[in-house]
């Protein structure tokens, strides 16, 4: 295994303007899990209930992920989010979070997973992040998320997670608030001043910015004629940023940090085109050549002298 | 002369939490105008009142722009707007707007405009846009600009302006409401199919988007960690895009426009680093080249095979 992901396995009910699903299967994990597994051999950390369906399973099965440490908490129920988007598909309200058995989750490494190179820290409550750290020997590289509710409701934790890892991957808007500071420039150079040498914003449909100390670097998002549901994408995001590291590329030279950001907006911009893993865990390589090529189009500009 | 702006030359009273400035020189045209100076031979055809200062004229000579299409009506007062910005810097809140001469503004080009091969017809009333657009002979390139105030106010007249430009450049919020479509893909394909073969969505500090038949191009804006004015971003950018292509670029081939895009946006993100016209009318050519080798480095992804 190149590649673990801590984060949760979920059901999540989600209602956007052009359609709705009932507990369908979702979760920073799965979303992450998929898309890294078509760059290289990754595993999930998270746990489940009972009622999780065998042909959830499956989808981790027909992409090859290391399910080791996807624990099955007797007697629980699988963690339920419910949410809804509106037209700018930004923001959803979050209807209902049941955080069931991940109220108790407290991570154990099996021992294979312990060797692991490139660990991705998803968003969920830093002292879990913590844990895991704790149970890793020398990871070449980790990268974390956060939310708002653990910058507001657990900051000392989220901090000495940040003082453990090389990239946060964070939204916009969370930047600001974990930063206390409105300029997204200024904002990232705090973070970095706390411990990662690199900070990737997330900007929904604006796409991303990574701020290093010595280099700045903006994707767009690509503009889609047909966006369903936009849930999961800063997970494939970072799915695909992290598959693509750890398939051989490593942080360094800076370029491979920029080609990495490129396959992970070209997982993001494939997952938002059906709810669920619909899309995302359909794929073949011809799609994601397909859409690389179109993300590459879109920002060239050849020098006219 | 290479290229030709119709808008307002006005005075602006603006607030941003960066700082205040009461009655300093503003307007569509004028920021177009300097921003283009640049690149080519512009000239500016708008109205001002006989409190026009002195000062604010030698502005434009200084960057040898024409003014044999500014007049100034007897009597009469200059446009005054006044708006105040929040940290988002996004859309200000305006305060007050005094037409003042420009309620009564009917341009009539001088007989040397009238041969103009590049015209900017800036945010102004549709019906002064169509009368420019009676009086020019055979320009080879035109582009527009509008807002809400006339998407709602005068929709049928905007729509025939629409018929007889080549590039219409408009806001994000702006292009869905006049295309009356959320989505900014099927928003501009719906705007070109009423005349322009390509639309520019201004997105502010995301950048722009070009959307034209066979192509989608996106430039995400510098970031910077010091915006004082974002006032004038919108013609500070259309000023550098056109200023490009009426310097012997056209726009054919397709790059020619991508590299007029990156030359608007380095001039929109000079502007906003200081209140009026102060940083954006003081440039070197070095400035600008340094700005736009900080651009190129923005969005750069070597190929790594």
């Amino acid at each position: 295994m190149n590649l673990l992901v801590v984060g949760t396995v979920a059901y999540d009910s989600v209602k956007t303007p052009f359609g709705e699903e009932a507990s369908v299967l979702g979760g920073s994990a799965t979303y992450f899990s998929v898309a890294a597994s078509y760059f290289t051999e990754v595993g999930v950390l998270a746990v489940v209930g009972e009622d999780f369906k065998r042909e959830d399973l499956a989808t981790f099965e027909k992409h090859h992920i290391d399910t080791s440490g996807l624990e099955t908490a007797l007697g629980g129920t699988t963690f339920h989010w419910e949410g809804e988007y509106g037209y700018d598909l930004n923001d959803p309200k979050t209807l209902k979070t049941d955080l069931n058995v991940l109220a108790e989750f407290n991570p154990r490494l099996p021992e294979a997973c312990r060797d692991v190179p490139y660990l991705f820290l998803a968003n969920i409550d830093p002292r879990v992040q913590l844990q895991v750290l704790d149970q890793v020997k020398a990871p070449h590289l980790v990268a974390a998320d956060t939310m708002n509710y653990w910058i507001e409701g657990n900051r000392e934790d989220l901090l000495k997670v940040l003082r453990r890892i090389d990239i946060l991957t964070i939204n916009e808007s969370e930047a600001r608030l974990l930063a206390q500071e409105f300029n997204l420039v200024k904002a990232a150079r705090r973070i970095i001043s706390w411990g990662p040498r690199t900070v990737i914003i997330k900007r929904g449909e604006y796409g991303v910015l990574e701020i290093s100390e010595n280099s700045i670097f903006a994707m767009p998002a690509y503009p889609l004629d047909s966006v369903r549901d936009p849930t999961g994408a800063g997970d494939s995001f970072a799915g695909g940023f992290m598959g693509f590291l750890a398939n051989g590329h490593g942080l360094e030279p800076p370029q491979s940090v920029r080609q990495a950001i490129l396959a992970g907006s070209v997982m993001a911009s494939l997952n938002v085109q059906d709810f669920s893993l619909r899309r995302l865990s359909a794929l073949t390589q011809d799609d994601i050549r397909e859409r690389h090529r179109a993300f590459q189009q879109l920002t060239v500009v050849e020098s006219l002298d």
